[in-house]
């Protein structure tokens, strides 16, 4: 596998684009993304009871049509808690696409982030789908303008794209993703886009989703909110000529391997871009159970405000540490855990078989004053082992989060 | 049911204590509270599987000893990860206690709150034991000063106490809390203690602690994190001279009533006194389905980092409040939620059947800068019913878990 300068158009006969239609201000606004050939698609959504109407649409759409040839993604506007206008409004998103791009309602998946509770500016998106759908292009400037238009408050597009040599042929899977931004009134969403020119069924292709995000998106964490628009899309439209791929499949691991690589990268990007992050938190959970028990440990310790707080001040509190996996409800042997800080300028080791280790308080504020840390608990009740990712609380968390809509 | 002035005295019979014994710097840090005569006991601890030795004492203790008459707590060391010598130390406190008082070591309750993984400094606490025991007292200052010793960096004692006539006796019920506070290497504790002169048998004393609990305690939050040492205990010593209550008692739901009060009143003030809480907020939930499902929405909602930091900054930011309810696990009916905030400012509705109503943001704006805003959320789906405290998350709350111990 390569990773390659790249995003969502990598993949051979994708093309995008990222435009400015005006439902925010001034910055990009509306994305599209497009196959030249019908793609099989997966997702993966919120499990949010209260679901923006993109993604009660989304799901529809993947439970029952075979192939989809395009998304249309707006930001400024989450289309959630809008009630009948919002469903309405959705489907009138993906007919309008659908209209400019020559195909049914029915092949273009829709999904929005931004304020909620307030009806889609549906003129503007009428003029913005027919303006976006004559600038597609399949370049890597069109991908960036994609990734840009679905931003809210991120503070960087987030991109990956890797290649990988299968049945003797280039196959792409390229991608973007936006973290937690807060928009007038504002809640946090996540939303990844991934293409690959594989080959690859749909119940294949959703299973292989449904495996990648256990260990990528569901395993990072900026403040424990889910919102209401989470959604997960992946397009294959099989330009690369390989073979169908599924578990038979001799290069099938190494697949799977770089689309969950993917993921993975995209979800770590979120995190960076954590509303507030200073730090980028890595939690390494070994030796549990099994691998849930470690998950489930990983995402508790990575999620406690009392961990990230410590984070924040360069704390060596390790208590909080063992404190947070004790309430996890995961079983584990407190007296057999041992865990250490690490990072660029050095490590130390705090607990031994759950008992604090007299160590080097300098030495671990200067490892816990780096930018990235990594905290490794190492249990001896088994093989399982999870990694989750976080990033610290600070100030500027709560400033982001607390300041007056206005 | 009257409200009186009072704290863990109130109760006839009981006599407590608090003083300076050296494990702080300077403030009181060792409390006792003991009865003239064997109480029933009733306990309910921290869920964390990370437990501080005094909690396994008393554990221990509660599940296998008739009777017990005294509790002894100190503040500035939790006793928790400290492995055997934790225990050991746990087990001496209570025999040095016991011996000072006349008593075996087993009718003695532990509670220990401070830093964690480090070991009790035992010299201190043996002078101090033997101090504190000499200055037993029964009077209002006494209990003052055992609730100010049992203290961290809450910035108020927590006393509650109420009396009431049952077989024509007057009966009491008064109890002292600590909430949460951050010691060196810290963590958050919650402690509270209950003492009655009612007489109760112990299993009933157990059952009604447990149905108590679960409307007071449980529903509060300051930041989501369930410490190693969080205990609730209670003595009745039976010195008023009722008639053995129970639910066969025609006036077993007058006390019911009573002893949750006490409970509910504690549990709000550690909430008033969360670190770095600016507002003190209630959240309502009704017609849930049931008081399970109200309850987990409740909860939900009073927890969530976004709900917290939009009531630090007076925003009226309902869809934070939806997300919340959707993320909860609990099942309703979103498109049939009617959202209200309320305070001494008036009162808005800004959600009307799951759909946005256009409300005065000004009002909204006047009624959520006061101190106290209780959120109203009612549903269709039933009669369930729950109410939640909690408190706004700050600059303050940042300030205070991520400052370097030092």
């Amino acid at each position: 596998m390569n990773i390659i300068d790249g995003g969502i158009t990598a993949s051979s006969g994708f093309s995008a684009a990222g435009i400015f239609c005006g439902i925010k201000k001034r910055k990009k606004d509306l994305a599209l993304v497009v196959s030249d050939r019908p793609c099989t698609a997966a997702g993966a959504f919120t499990t949010n009871v209260v679901k923006a109407a993109p993604v009660v649409w989304d799901q529809a759409i993947i439970a029952t049509e075979p192939t989809v040839q395009a998304i249309v993604i707006n930001s400024g506007n989450a289309n959630a808690c809008t009630a009948a206008q919002g469903d309405e409004d959705c489907k009138s998103m993906a007919r309008l696409s659908g209209e400019a791009l020559g195909l049914k309602a029915e092949q273009v998946l829709v999904c929005s982030t931004g304020v909620i509770g307030v009806p889609l500016p549906m003129e503007r998106i009428e003029e913005g789908v027919a303006a976006i759908a004559k600038v597609l292009a399949s370049d890597r400037q069109a991908a960036s303008d994609a990734a840009e238009a679905i931003c809210t408050t991120d503070t960087f597009t987030k991109e990956v794209a890797v290649s990988l040599t299968i049945d003797g042929v280039t196959v792409h899977i390229g991608g973007m993703a936006k973290g937690s931004g807060m928009i007038h009134p504002n809640m946090a969403t996540m939303l990844s886009f991934i293409t690959t020119d594989a080959t690859i069924e749909k119940d294949v292709l959703q299973s292989l989703l449904g495996s990648s995000i256990v260990d990528s998106y569901n395993m990072i964490s900026v403040d424990g909110d889910t919102s209401t628009n989470d959604t997960v899309l992946v397009l294959a439209n099989g330009a690369s000529g390989c073979a169908p791929l599924s578990a038979s499949h001799p290069d099938w691991q190494r697949f799977a391997d770089a689309f969950t690589y993917v993921h993975t990268a995209l979800a770590k990007l979120i995190v960076r871009d954590g509303e507030g992050a200073g730090k980028f938190l890595e939690v390494i959970v070994e030796g549990a159970e099994d691998t849930a028990t470690a998950r489930t440990l990983a995402r508790s310790i990575i999620s406690s405000n009392l961990v990230k707080t410590a984070f924040f001040g360069s704390d060596a509190n390790w208590g909080r540490i063992l404190c947070a996996m004790g309430y996890s409800g995961a079983s584990f042997n407190p007296l057999a855990v041992d865990l250490f800080f690490i990072s660029e300028k050095g490590r130390v080791q705090v607990v031994e078989n759950g008992v604090p280790l007299p160590f080097d308080e300098r030495l671990a504020r200067a490892i816990l004053m780096e930018r990235e840390v990594v905290t490794r608990a190492i249990l001896k009740d088994g093989d399982g082992e999870a990694t989750a990712w976080g990033c610290d609380l600070s100030y500027e968390y709560v400033r982001i989060n607390g300041e007056y809509r206005s």
